[in-house]
């Protein structure tokens, strides 16, 4: 016998179909009871909106309406009827109610009070019931569903690249070693070195920490491609900006000089928010909200000029700033905070690696807009990139938002087979171990570009939080695997 | 400069902008040339179909026209003209052409000629340039749109469940592990064990080979949710239906029991399906062309009854058949393969676990449809599927599809605490690492259900493809991590 035959929250809110006999069924959120009468606030996670149920104690008994506590699952059947009191137009009277799971209130953590978002953290397997975290997952569910349609609407093939990975070289950061081999007791060769023919993949291999290169490939046979997938990085960052485990969208296109690139991660990006702003309408309400209460206990000079959704806004109707990285290092040696020393780390010259202090400078002092810094030294950008004619630089470019800082990474492509491997022997990388990778460059080569977008950062710009522990269902970082 | 001024070939053949002059840019799939004249084929990857381009050697230097041998990137400006010759409605007559890359003929191993499937599995970096790996993957990007589609449709969210993950309980497989530590040297504890707190997530940690506890964990506060995601066995099956990373798309939903659930997967399973046909038309006639000439390969009684259109049609339109487990088990033991002793497992008594011979035998022979095999021996499940009344068997599913076996595995969830933690006990999983998992049915319990379908079977099913390993673009097996 099915036993689904509930109507969701959201449907009803959408249609209110007065008169109607409906079944709902989700959590309890609140429970007001007085002689006459009881008022629950029910949430299906449909939509952050509970739906008020009214229960009359002479026709649902009273040891039922005791178990309808916090964080209950409940059944109602009932008369959808028009709403006096409450802010919605309908609301159910309740005929039955079935009590599908308690929650002891004396033992269910999330009482209806504010918790703070490092508790709800340590319950992460429950804080999806809560207003801000049921915002966050659909807002990011959207964000998700956006990024595929806009591939796909385009004509941009999906590619599954691998995860596990016999290739270390693409040096985006540590890498965790994949193996089935005892650690602590591994088999040797006869020289005592661990014997990784013995492995499962019979070599050494790793989590990837970028799906590019094959990203690449893909490109070369198909046009335009993307990724979606997890990737890793083990390095023992505990910031509220990084993950160990993080999923990353990498468009690879061939065909595409530096500036179609930019022409592409600039429209995309917009894009994906303004789906986000007509799809997550009231989740995005509550969520700027949360993000004003947080500013608000700020000092009044750190707090941001823009509301949560003013931004999205602001982000959507505006052309993104482009510079050089010369330009830009002009701008931050002349700068206020360089004159004064504010920087932690001072720019002089030409060639510094920018910090997160000047990007956000130039992104939220500056320019007050998102920032296409491009054209970077080769000497601090990976070895795939295409050289400049100034022989100093390359076509890369990287997207600085506001709050975020650097959101997008990407770069023209090196498509010729000499410059390319003349500049892996330069840094040390061998042309054994991406052979593959080349060959793209002795066959049917052609101009060609991409650039990662790290999804999590994403998530965290559109919903307005501040960290990115929040913003992903069960978060890996050091020392932290849990659920 | 934006480079990137081409029109695709897929938009050209849907358009045919006769007289207009556009620009292509592709890959040279073969070049037939006379005196008079040359045509060169090309592919840019958007469509199955390669683009007639003429050369007139006039026109064309013949130095240009020698480089675009099979394999070469070129760039060609032109004017759209009716075309009487090619089975196309129009081709284009080629102003300039310009040679992005050449492929060297003498090196290029991707010479038009029919290659083996196991050749091309050693150039997996180039296959997807070949008829048939092109339509494979422009078929796999087409399912997973649909399966973003089918769920973000019905209002069921996108949840990622981490990768890497502490918990060992869910015994679905061998896991592989993850770690910092150096594998043959790791620090140690006093009585001289692998010190794993000073690894990087402080415990052990592995691949995960479901999101399914997880997923169930949002479902319980977004009432519907869906995972698509990598998943990992660390098994040593070299067989041409096993990967040792693969990706799984696992529905999770409140609400539903195990009715709901398979009404739910089967209109899932045809949705995808039907996407396909009505999208990827043309890749799929290809398709169906080869694995009709891989079908006449073999003797006439072990060919498939169906071609590869009609065979999706054919799930498409026709209800999947459903039947017990102890049903399944009478009429395979009644079955002649049964009592002539043809199968290599005998089925002899209820509690039998199903080979998939058997289940080859039921959906191929017996019933010639998809089948839903329901309420298995729970001896044979795991520990979180629900007890049926009978104290014998569980609430699960597996779907099983012609030529596949089991595509998907399902069941409703014990969501009664007591019964729950009585099978865990009798199977020996620790509760305390799966306290998160029960604290859903300590707290608001619901009854749910959910499946797993992998992913690389319905690509397998949908293109006709034999081996797993030429569904996915570069696969992970024993022993091969390469690219």
């Amino acid at each position: 016998m099915a036993f689904n035959k509930r109507v969701k929250i959201k449907a009803v809110l959408d249609q209110s179909p007065i008169g109607q006999e409906i079944t709902l069924m989700g959590w309890v959120r609140t429970k007001r009871s007085n002689k006459n009468v009881s008022f629950i606030a029910l949430n299906d996670g449909s939509t952050i909106t509970n739906y008020q149920v009214v229960a009359d104690p002479n026709v649902i008994a009273e040891d039922i309406l005791k178990k309808c506590s916090t964080g209950a699952c409940i059944k109602i059947t009932g008369t959808v009827v028009e709403s006096l009191g409450s802010g919605q137009s309908s609301e159910l009277n309740a005929k039955t109610i079935e009590v599908l799971g308690e929650a002891d209130p004396e033992k269910y953590p999330l009482q209806p009070k504010k918790h703070s978002l490092e508790f709800l953290r340590e319950i992460a397997h429950l804080r999806m019931r809560t207003n801000t975290f049921g915002a966050v997952f659909r807002v990011r569910h959207a964000l998700a569903f956006a990024v595929h349609k806009y591939f796909n609407d385009r004509g941009f093939f999906y590619i599954h690249t691998p995860i596990i990975t016999a290739s270390d070289a693409e040096g985006a950061g540590e890498m965790f070693h994949v193996t089935t081999l005892p650690i602590g007791n591994p088999p040797r060769t006869e020289d005592g070195k661990v014997d990784y023919k013995q492995d499962f993949f019979e070599r050494e291999a790793n989590l990837t920490v970028s799906g590019q290169l094959e990203g690449e490939l893909a490109a070369m046979a198909l046009s335009e491609i993307y990724t979606f997938g997890p990737t890793f990085r083990a390095e023992n960052s505990n910031t509220t900006r990084h993950l160990a485990e993080f999923w990353m969208i990498e468009p690879e296109m061939a065909f595409y000089d530096a500036e179609d690139n930019q022409n592409l991660a600039e429209d995309f990006l917009k894009y994906i928010i303004q789906y986000a702003l007509e799809n997550c309408e009231e989740d995005l309400k509550f969520l700027a909200q949360r993000a004003q209460e947080e500013e608000n206990t700020k000092p009044a000079d750190q707090r941001a000029e823009l509301g949560l959704i003013e931004k999205l806004k602001f982000v959507v109707e505006n052309d993104f700033v482009r510079l050089s990285y010369t330009e830009a290092i002009d701008i931050l040696r002349n700068s206020n905070p360089n004159k004064k020393k504010k920087f932690q780390y001072l720019i002089e010259s030409w060639g510094a690696d920018l910090q997160s202090e000047h990007e956000r400078y130039l992104v939220e002092k500056h320019f007050k807009k998102p920032v296409i810094l491009t054209d970077y030294p080769k000497d601090i950008k990976a070895f795939y990139m295409r050289q400049n004619e100034d022989g100093k630089t390359v076509a890369a470019m990287d997207i600085l938002f506001p709050g975020i800082g650097e959101i997008v990474g990407g770069s023209q492509r090196e498509e010729r087979l000499d410059k390319l491997t003349q500049r892996m022997q330069e840094m040390n990388i061998p042309e054994e171990e991406l052979w593959w990778y080349l060959d793209t460059r002795r066959f049917g080569a052609t101009p060609h570009a991409g650039f990662g977008l790290g999804f999590e950062r994403m998530v965290l710009f559109v919903t307005g939080m501040s960290n990115i522990r929040d913003v992903i269902a069960f978060p890996r970082t050091p020392g932290n695997a849990e659920f």
